[in-house]
Formats: structure tokens, sequence, C-alpha cells
């Protein structure tokens, strides 16, 4: 095996995206931190202004600023965390070789340069989360931060919102016209929103989940078993963050977790979730050698680096195990089958669910937050909404009260694959269950007929499960059941998601969501091609594409497109078009009136089509 | 520019798709025509008889057939017609130089080398359509053909079929659990379902559209601006329904129209659309030039050619182009931007207007259906459901009932850019306004946002549309408002609508559906490798993102995948758990009532989730 390279910063990837310009909106309670938007600007002729877009991808985007990998982010939340005073820097677990699978010399990672004291809730503090402060009323820099984040500088007029809600399907979202940090704080209070911000990671820049709030997108990712540079493990975390990834899951097994993990908090914008369980897996040999006190140590060290959510299986009961027994593909999670022989084994419950409090208890005093996993999820259609995993989802929405109880922020994971007329059924019964929590699921695919196109099949429940209610979808690329996906299938998974995310945005009547929707409209319709590309989720491919046929830069303004060529073009013909409309329909009305009214009385006016589509009934008939 | 290329048969794609063998199954009406199917074997480990898949890829994957695109297919159809004894051969309309753009010589594609006498309704018979057969209560063989081939052999017991539909949601669509003759005729003849049939396109094999019917997808293809050959044209098609389209349209426009459309045409067994406004064009200077003689002539020559259905933008009406005005971008349809300019440059009502019946005559005499155009869609979300859009589909339920009485069978074309929340409405409103004719959408594209991802942000909506009721979803390439689409796009966009009709299909609950699927999900959970790959929609990519992680031979039958590892594989544990549990179950059961009748009470019986399912209410609290 190689030796593994040294950092390099400049192998991450760094730099704007096209016509774009990072901003930073000052708060009243962010000190010196700032809140990161990106600008898309328009060309001149448009006369519009600049076009605000949710900007996750953090400094590596913002060529007025400067990084190293090797030092890490600026630690932003640490003057707000300190403010609080409630917790304390200590002495930490000290690494052991297990940690990394008792790798060593060339073939261990680095150790990150930098060592940081871990911080923890004070002795006597129940919780330092950001649901503990809610309920106290307490609005937090974290809470200022995400509504200013969430508003994207939105100015919308109240009948304008009126509109947006009234034409929307919102199944009982509660999406305010302008989000204020209240608004954040009380939708965290009770539960309904997370923010995923451990105290050991101040370098995220705060996002929330939540379904009143934008519909956010994971990204897994994961060491590779021969990891080439360190800088190549924090590149993967940076080019999902440039594609739109709000939280990244760190999937790793085998060796050097620990260290890589290091190396990806202390550089990573966006909170890093994990599966505690896998690391714990790699310290034994079988899952049934798995012991409380390994899995306890491997909590505590994660919650030292920083991790800011843990996907914990706890919801599988020992009496529902073999509910999947019939199934036709039995567990696929890989958290739920490692429990599920544990418990099998043993013949008991689970550490996960007997220690459960002891697991909220330190999760609470470092603010991680919870992802109550969902081992039961089907893994084929014919699975979906079965016994088994709704025996499961029963128990998540205990263990959300348990959490509750102690401090905890909590989201709860969804399938899975579930073909679309079962999809619903999902949310309804993760909302009744589960008090609310945000839901946060794995697609779903709504067929298993293919492979290598299943960022299509889970895009597709994706955006409808995101429109029910659920708060982050966790991405799914092309190599889904057939490899580990590469560079290129990162970005398709992460394109797919945030059209999926988005599709649920405005389904939902988002305010502000259709801004870019009806920006990149009207600059194809006024040929701005460079406007189109720049303002679209993935300008190189849309300039590649076009480039493909249309090269010449002089095309780029050109008045058609290859699809008609010169000669023919629908888009010209209807400016044509409009303007014939706009001088003669004065005319043209006059005529028809004086024809006879009835004419008009044939024909839908655009107050009843609204009328028509608000109330979903059928058209009136004259 | 090059000389133009001679056909090379060759040059076509063809051979088999992997582990698939053709079966052709007889009629009773059929005589020696057979319907053809695809089954894919699966390793003889399983157990399981071969999976029975419906193809419209032709002769071009039977290795056991030959072809010669300069031939053109058998023509299978032609017994049937003549037994019915209302047409006639006749001396057709001779083709003119305007027909082909007024090429000559070196440019000029070579006529197709077989000639054959058009053949149109007898004089005196008012319609030779499959829906006025329908009427008179006749069974053609077209719809024995089309009744086997939807059944796909299938078997389901009464129960399975009666338990699909409990737990379906079919928005009032009536699926039978096996489709006979006589139930085709019955959706024919009521305007539910049509059979795009040309007398003169004998070489189709028949298929329906129809929402009671398997959802159905159409690709288009389009002529290059410099033709390489014969072949590559007749590739186009052959490549898309290799893919899966169940009929392909022709929007070629410049050179060479008619030539290459007889080539396509007398090579292919799927139905054939155009949009005739398209070539009538071509034939004049600008659109205002456009006349009645010139737009009739154009008819009867693709009608002569054997065309199976005709987009015609007749729903424009004078009165409503004003309504477009003040869109965000404006009118987007080619066919609907043309009649629209001629509209206002002559200030009356269309000649595909004034002379609907007259086209009705036409077409019913040489059963070419309409695809009546919606000249209107909206080219974004914002234009969506809006009072042009709207006022246009009335004119086309108006439009459809007189096209019923002049005996032509009817599909209705929809939209285009719709968001989420505003897709079933136009479903309702299709079906209340056209009696229940087969609705056929483009996509809809859920979010403007994704250029270069077109295909997945309007298989999003033709998901859902094709779930509420749409009939045949008209495909969107990745190069959608980019440029024109290659081979692999054409590829990327049919297997996108292939994922999208199937599952709506699935949701829909159609009888036998599911059975890809559940192959499938078998053979991932047993790790067969190969019959994952085979059953999926695409083997060649399934194949290949699989090797690229674990290309040795030896894994494919390994037990794990590239995702987790050797030792680390969620299935294999599975496995295992499945073992415990079957054997510990009864025991286990025992125990645990032994302990208390409480600890059942408290979790789901897979008997109670079923009732939740289906009542779609919230579980019971126990």
């Amino acid at each position: 095996m190689n030796q593994i390279r040294k950092p390099a910063t400049a192998d991450v990837t760094h730099g704007p995206l096209p016509a774009s310009t990072k901003i930073y909106i000052a708060g009243e309670t962010l000190g010196d931190t700032r809140v990161p938007m990106r600008q898309i600007h328009v060309h001149e002729s448009a006369g519009e202004p600049p076009l605000t877009v949710y900007d996750t991808s953090g400094v590596y985007t913002d060529p007025e600023a400067s990084f190293d990998i090797e030092r890490g982010l600026k630690r932003l939340r640490t003057g707000w965390i300190e403010a609080r005073g409630d917790t304390e820097l200590y002495d930490g677990r000290a690494a052991k070789p297990e940690d990394n699978g008792n790798v060593a010399g060339d073939r261990l990672v680095p150790e990150f340069p930098v060592a940081n004291r871990p911080r923890r809730g004070k002795s006597g503090v129940a919780s330092v989360s950001q649901l503990a402060y809610a309920r106290q009323g307490m609005i937090t820099p974290e809470m200022e931060f995400v509504a200013i984040r969430e508003n994207l500088l939105r100015e919308i007029a109240p009948e304008e919102a009126a509109k947006l809600k009234a034409e929307a399907e919102r199944w009982g979202a509660d999406i305010p016209d302008v989000v204020t940090p209240e608004f954040v704080r009380a939708e965290v209070a009770r539960g309904r929103a997370i923010i995923p911000a451990n105290v050991n990671h101040p370098e995220t820049e705060p996002m929330c989940i939540g379904r009143n709030f934008l519909v956010k997108i994971n990204a897994n990712i994961g060491n590779s078993a021969v990891t080439s540079s360190v800088a190549d493990e924090v590149d993967k975390m940076v080019w999902a963050i440039r594609w739109g990834a709000d939280t990244v899951m760190d999937l790793s097994t085998g060796r050097n977790i620990h260290n890589i993990r290091e190396w990806i908090i202390r550089n990573a914008p966006v909170p890093i979730g994990t599966v505690p369980i896998y690391q714990a897996l790699e310290k034994v040999d079988r899952a049934e050698d798995l012991t409380w006190a390994i899995y306890r140590d491997t909590l505590i060290e994660q919650c030292e680096q920083g991790v800011d959510y843990f996907t914990i299986h706890a919801g599988i009961r020992l009496r529902h195990i073999h509910l999947t027994a019939d199934r036709v593909t039995g567990i696929v999670s890989r958290g739920g089958s490692i429990i599920s022989q544990w418990c099998l084994a043993h013949h008991r419950e689970s550490f996960l669910y007997e220690n459960f409090e002891e697991i909220c208890e330190i999760m609470a005093s470092y603010d991680v937050s919870f992802s109550l996993g969902d081992g039961f999820r089907p893994g084929c259609g014919a699975d979906a909404n079965d016994a088994a995993q709704f025996a499961e989802l029963e128990t998540l929405g205990e263990l959300t009260r348990v959490a509750w109880e102690k401090g905890c922020q909590v989201m709860v994971e969804g399938p899975g694959h579930v073909p679309m007329h079962k999809i619903k059924v999902n949310m309804e019964k993760q909302l009744a269950l589960c008090g609310e929590a945000p839901f946060y699921t794995l697609g779903p695919l709504v067929t298993d007929i293919a492979p290598g196109y299943d960022h299509i099949t889970s895009g597709i429940g994706a955006a409808m499960i995101g429109w029910y209610g659920t708060a982050m979808l966790c991405y799914v690329t092309p190599k889904e059941h057939l490899g580990l996906p590469d560079r290129d299938d990162v970005k398709e998974g992460c394109i797919t998601y945030k059209i999926a995310a988005h599709a649920a945005d405005l389904a939902k009547g988002h305010p502000g969501a259709a801004a870019r929707d009806d920006a990149l409209s009207r600059a194809r319709f006024q040929f701005r091609w460079e406007d189109q590309f720049n303002l679209s989720l993935d300008p190189d491919r849309a300039r590649d594409f076009h480039d493909q046929t249309l090269p010449k830069e002089a095309h780029k303004t050109a008045h058609f497109c290859s699809m008609c060529g010169p000669k023919f073009c629908s888009m010209e013909i209807t400016n044509l078009v409009r303007d014939y409309a706009k001088a003669g329909m004065e005319e043209m009305s006059n005529k028809f009136r004086a024809e006879g009214a009835e004419l008009y009385k044939e024909s839908y006016t655009a107050h009843q089509v609204e009328q028509d589509g608000e109330a979903g009934a059928a058209p009136a008939k004259e």
C-alpha cells in the first residue's frame, strides 16, 4: 500500500461559481460572524438585481478568503458558546490505536496538526442543546443566523405571500412569510426543527432542519480502501457542499476512521453526521462482540471530535425482528442488521435501547442531535410500509419523547424503497407518531428496476415526500446498489436532490423559492444564454451541453438555440406574437365585443381559472 | 456538404439484450402474426421462471431474425386490413421537390427503394379507424394483439388482484385483472384508448394508449443538419425503441424530410407521430404564408406515407392568443407559435380550426390518430395552469368530440412546466373536458432551475401525472433547452421515462407490474449480480457501474458488494438474522407470551398495519 501523501490545501476544490459573489450579512447577536449567501449576477440588459441563493459551500467558494486545511476553518461559534457560560474545556479521551483500526507507520493517516481540547456541558448542566436554550426562551446567535440565512434577503409583499399560500398545498406545514429569530426559536423549542451544532464543531455555519424551513439535502461520503491523501478525503466533503449538500454524513468503515474524521470536521462548514455503530464494529470482530462500553466510548470519541448528529438504531426491538423474516429483502440497513444480529445472538434488547437515557445524557452535554435510525427500512417496494417498518417507527416516536425530555434535538430517519402510492402515509404516520420531529428520508426509491439510475428512482420519491413534509432528503447516487460513488456520482446525486428539495419548496409555496425559476425563465425567454447557465444548479453542465451544439461565443447572445435553429424559433416567434397581441389587444377586444358577448363568455378568464385552480374543482362549463 | 452515404443495414443497432430471448405468442385472429415479448432468464439457482417484459424493440433484438433496411419490415397487418374490405389502393400524390426542401443531387437523401401504393378508405366509407370498428362491435386483430401484449402472460390470482386494487390509488382508472380483446374494444369504442395504426403503416406491432393500460412513453427524434447516412436516421428510431420507446415522433425540420420519414416508417415497428405544420412551414417562407391548401397537401403526403398520429394545434383560438401576452415565457410550443403568428397576421381563426372537420375526414380515411396539440402549454412554472392554457384545453375538449363524431381516434397533449402542486388539476380538467380521451404530456418539469438535468425535473412530474392518469409520457432528454440530444441523451431520456411510467404503473396497482421489481429485489437479496444486471432497465450501465469497483468475474457471485465490502454486508447479516429468526421465532414467541401478553399488545401486527395503510389513517395507538 502506498504511503499516504501529505495534505495539500491546493488539492481541495475551490474557487467561485460562475458570475457569483459571496455576500455576508451581519446580524444583531452574531458578533464578527456574518451569514454567507451567494449572489448570481445577471446581464445588465435584464435590468434585474442579482439573485440571492442559499450557500452551503463555505469559504471554499470565496476568492477573497484563504483557507488552509492543516489549520482548519475559523471557529466562528466559539465566542457564542463561551458566552453562554454553561460549558467547560476538559482533557478528552486519549486516542486509542483501535480508533484508527490499529494501523501505524506509513499507513496511518497523520493526525490533524492542531489539537483542540474538547468542550462539554458543565457538571450540573443537563443539556447545552439549542433545544434547551429554545425552551428557556433564549434566542441564540445560531437561531438568528438561521433566520437570516433562510430568508435570503427576501422581500415578499403580503398579497403575494397570501396568494402563494392559497395556491400551495402545504399538508399542514406552517411556513412564515419571513423567518424571524423568534420563529426559529419556537420551532426548535417544540422539536419541529433542529440546529445540528455540536459545541465541539464551532466551525459550522448554523443551519436548521424542519418542515417549515427550506428542504435540506444530505450527501454521504466514505473513506476509500486505499487513501491516497488527506486532501482527497477533505475534498469529498468540499465537493459535496459545493453542489449544495446541507449536511454531510461520513459513513467511513475500515481504517483511519478517527483521523480522517478529524480532518473533515475541522474543515467542514456544514454539520457532519455519522453512524457510530460502524466505528464500534471496527473495534471488535463480530457484531455479537459489541458491548455498551465499546459503543459508549465511541460515542464520547465522536462527541469530542465534533460530530453534529448521530444515527442511532435504538428503535430496533427484539420482539420486532421476526417481522422482517418473511421480507423479500430482509434488513438492508447496515446499522439495523448489526443491531438485529446482536439482539438475536444475546436474546435481549439492544444496548442502544437499554441505555437510551444515558445516550441522551451524553449527547445533550455536547449538543449532538439524534438522527433516530430506521434499521427496518424497506429494501424494496414489496417490503414498504410493512409491520416491521411501522413497528419501529412507533418505537422511534417513543424514543423521540424520551430524547426531548432529556433536552436532545431529534430527527427521525425514514425509508428507503416505497412505491408512490405508499409514500404519503409514511409522512402522516411519522408526524403523528413522532410529534412532528423532522423527518429525514433516504429517497424513497419508487421502483427497484433501475440500478444505475437510482438517483432518479429515488429523486421522484424524494420530491414527493419533501412536498408532504420531509425536512431533509438523504441523497442517493447513480452507483447505489452497485458500487462506490466517484466524484461525478456525488455531484449527480447532489444536483438531483437539490432538484427534489427545490421542487418540494415550490409545491409548498415557499415564499421566495420561485424567484430562481422565474429569473431563469426570463433569461430563457430573452435568450440570455449566459444568465441561463449561471442561474442553473449546474452552470458547468448547462454551458457544456449548449456548447456541444453551438460552441461559438457569438451564439451565446443569438436569438435562437440549436433546438430550432435560426429560421425557426418558437420563442422568437412568441416575441413577435407578443408585440402583435399587445398592439392589437384593445382593437381585438372591441371587435369581439361588437360581435357579441357570447365570444367572451365561452372562454376562460384569468380570474375564473384561478378560482378553479384553488378549489381543485372541475372547470365551470358555460 | 458531404455526399450522403448509402444506407447500410449493418450500421443499425441490433442484437439481443443480455440474457434475453424473444418469444412470440399466437392469437386466435392474428393469422401468421404473433405478439412479441422479451423473456429475461435468471440463474437456475433462483428456481424461478424467466421474467416476461413488454418489448417495443422489434426485429432488431431478435438474433434469429434478419432485417434489411432497404426492404423495410414485414408488413404484418396487411392481411388484416385487406380482410376488412373497406380500403383500396390508389395512385398517391406524386412527390414534389418541396417535400424534401428542394434539395437535389448529392444532397438529396435517396428514395426508399421499395414503392408501395398508398391505401385509404373506400369512397363512402366514413372511417377505417379502430374506433369505427370498435363502435361497430368488431374486435379487430389489432385489438387482440394489444390484449395479448398488455397481459405479458400474466397469471394473477383473484385475491392478489383484489389486494393490489385495495392498496392502490387509481384516481378513477379501471384496470382489469386480465386484459381481454373485448376490454380493448370497449375502451377504444368509448375513446378512452387509442391504437395508432395508419393503414399505410402495416409494419406496426399494434399497441394502445389509454389510462387503463400500461403507461407508455414517446421518444422524439429529428434529422441532423448534415445527414451522414440514412442508416444513421433509421438508427435513431431503432435506438429509441431498444430502450423502450412505445412510439417515436419524427420532429425533423429542414431538408430531406419526406425521404427520411419514408425510411423511418418502413423500418418502424412502433407508431410514428409527426407535427405536419413543421413540414408545411418548410414549404413556405414565413408562417403567415401558410395556407390550408399547403397544409392539407402535407397531411395527405404524410397519411400516404403511414404516419400514425399527427400533432395538430387546432385548439388555438384567435380570441385566446392575447392571454399569453403577459406570460413569463409566452408561447413555447413551436406549432403553437406558428399558428398564433398566422392568426394574428391574418386576424382570423386558424385554418386548422376552420377546416377541422375536413382534417378529421382525411385522417379517418387512413386511421391517423389525433394528438391534439397544446400550443399554449406553459414554458415555465410561473405560467402553469393559466388562462391561456386552460382556455385551449377547453377547445381541445370540443375538438375531441368533433373528431370522435367523425370516427377519429384522439389523444390530447398536455404540459410542459408545472410545479408539483399544480399537476393534479391538469389531469382532472383534462379528464372532465376531453371525455377521458388519453392524455399525453411532456413531462411536466417541476422546476425550471436545472437545465442539463431536465430529464430528471420532468421525470418527477411525469411519474406523478402518469399515476394520476396520463396514458403516455413524452420524454425529455438532458439536452432539453440546451441543444440537440445525442445517442446517450436519447437513451438517458428513454430510461428515465421508463422509470416514470413504471413507477406510475406500480402506484396504480397494475397487476403484474411489480413482478419485475420483485424479481430484481430477490436477485439483489441473494447476491445474484448477473440477474440484477439482466433484470434492470439498463443492464449495460448496471454492469459497468458494478465493474468499476469490483471488476473481477468472481465478484459477480460474491456475497457482498463494494458498498460494504466482504467483512461488513447488511444483506449477508440479514440472511443470518433470518435463520436465527426463523429458528427462534416460535421459541421467542412463547417466551414473550409467558412474560405477559402486554408485550405483544404494544407492537404492531401485520394485520393492523395493513388496515392502517389501506385506510390511510393514523396508526392506532394502544
